[in-house]
């Protein structure tokens, strides 16, 4: 049974979707998706400049200060903001007791793939510039930050970078070519995502000449070997349960020590209603049980 | 003409009025209120504690450090708080270029009057003895953080405190009897206040063998001679238009600089629509160009 509280989620993409084909619907705020979330409380918001882009510092009371989550937001590289993002974030910082980092990318369409990936990875050069041990960062994300919190990785070690502790990557955005069975078998029960949509918001990205299986674009095309652990949470109802599975897969076999969590009933981004929906709660609570380990807690 | 983004402020209120009447309706979120302001963006929200009360810093950037407005949030003395009210005074504090401390009073029922006025009063002091000059103080807040915004300075001279420079109530709620001609001449306008409700707010806030003409519950009944200057913004389309006019002109008697703003077809803390309505907007900014002179800006 989905609580009220996440089909307020539902409601969200369902009311998203009537604004993206009906341009005399209502139009969303672009803050609106944010609403949808609970104020933590107890987190201070500090926003500061890191490797050139706005962000923001999230301090939950009484959190260790040098162990960081770097949240890399979603909104299919399109849309979403530090803004949109500060609540959500702040609930998995302070369950997690550690501070958190979300970065303002640069968005598509002025700003094409690959600045996404290289500002989440300037940001992480800014954290480590601060003093900050990678083995005390983790990379998190949803959506279209899902896959950022993966590719910014391979980014890093190009670039001779030392790689963060870990990724938490949830309803993550991972295959340009949206080839997943799920955009069918979900296609009832997503009232956002569909192949087509998704293939639009991919070109975009890419840009001319894109290629979407260029790996620091869809990590399913990646060298994952070497990463460090992985944890992935999706809806069961979304129409990107196959990234996070193909995910999943993916990096099993290149050895990464992975874990997916499918969340029967949920729609893409679920944690979004976090504070409010239990099933968001059970999320953030298991990300936080997850990442405190690996951060050394 | 009242613009689209002014009329989410009149469906909130039809859409609480509703969930009050009918409990089988869908019932408003506490934190939904706040919902109809944008992020004011370059604001940083620290939680602190000020005088034993739960508070929250609001820091722009490039603030002046020195002044501050002290902020009273409204909801009745039911309902309310620093996460409800943190962007409409990021807002305000952003466009006055100082910085501002909400506090979370103490609520009605569990707590009942003086429990308000005592708390603000302690709040002020708390930012005396952060060594804030009581010149660079202004006291502001919304419906019954407009109330205390008055009766606040009442309780702090009566404690021996200096006077803070100035304060800016909207929309307050000043009077306990509910008697303004307003309630009838804008029945049909407010969708949310009519005189049954307000009296058994005020019953409630008042508490068994309170009195409704009280001074340090209703400034309409007390001696407001040596007050510093005070501005005071209501909507034209308010059931508690008259309480605006009631204190404009009870602080005028007193020899009080006061001056009170009407803004035709507006609702009750219309300024909520702050960063999305142009009516919130100009408020927002007249509100800061009165205030900067009055802290010596």
């Amino acid at each position: 049974m989905t609580s009220e509280q996440s089909e307020a989620v539902k409601r969200h993409w369902a009311a998203a979707r009537l604004a993206m084909t009906r341009p005399d619907a209502e139009q969303p705020d672009d803050e609106s998706w944010g609403d949808l979330t609970a104020e933590p409380r107890g987190v201070d918001y500090v926003e500061v400049e890191a490797g050139g882009l706005p962000a923001m510092w999230l301090a939950p009371k009484r959190s260790v200060q040098d162990r960081v989550l770097l949240c890399l937001h979603g909104g299919g590289f399109v849309r979403g903001s530090i803004y949109t993002h500060r609540k959500l974030f702040g609930h998995l910082a302070k369950a997690a007791g550690v501070r958190a980092l979300i970065i303002d990318y640069r968005l598509v369409p002025s700003h094409t793939h690959p600045a996404q990936v290289d500002d989440a990875t300037d940001a992480y050069r800014w954290l480590l510039d601060q003093g900050i041990d990678p083995a005390q960062i983790a990379f998190t994300g949803d959506s279209s930050g899902g896959g950022l919190s993966i590719t910014a990785q391979l980014r890093a070690r190009e670039r001779g970078l030392p790689l963060p502790a870990a990724a938490m990557p949830f309803s993550p955005w991972t295959d340009m070519e949206a080839a997943g069975e799920s955009y069918e078998t979900n296609q009832e029960r997503d009232p956002f995502f569909d192949r087509e949509t998704v293939r639009m918001l991919a070109a975009s990205f890419l840009g001319e000449d894109g290629d979407p299986r260029d790996p620091l674009a869809s990590p399913l095309h990646a060298d994952l070997a070497g990463l460090g652990p992985i944890y992935i949470q999706v809806g069961g109802d979304e129409a990107l349960l196959d990234d996070a599975r193909m995910l999943d897969e993916h990096a099993r076999k290149a050895g990464v020590d992975v874990r997916l969590d499918v969340f029967p009933g949920m729609q893409h981004t679920f944690q979004m209603a976090a504070g409010r929906a239990p099933e968001a709660n059970d999320a953030i609570r298991r990300m936080a049980e997850w990442v405190r380990p690996q951060l050394g807690l």
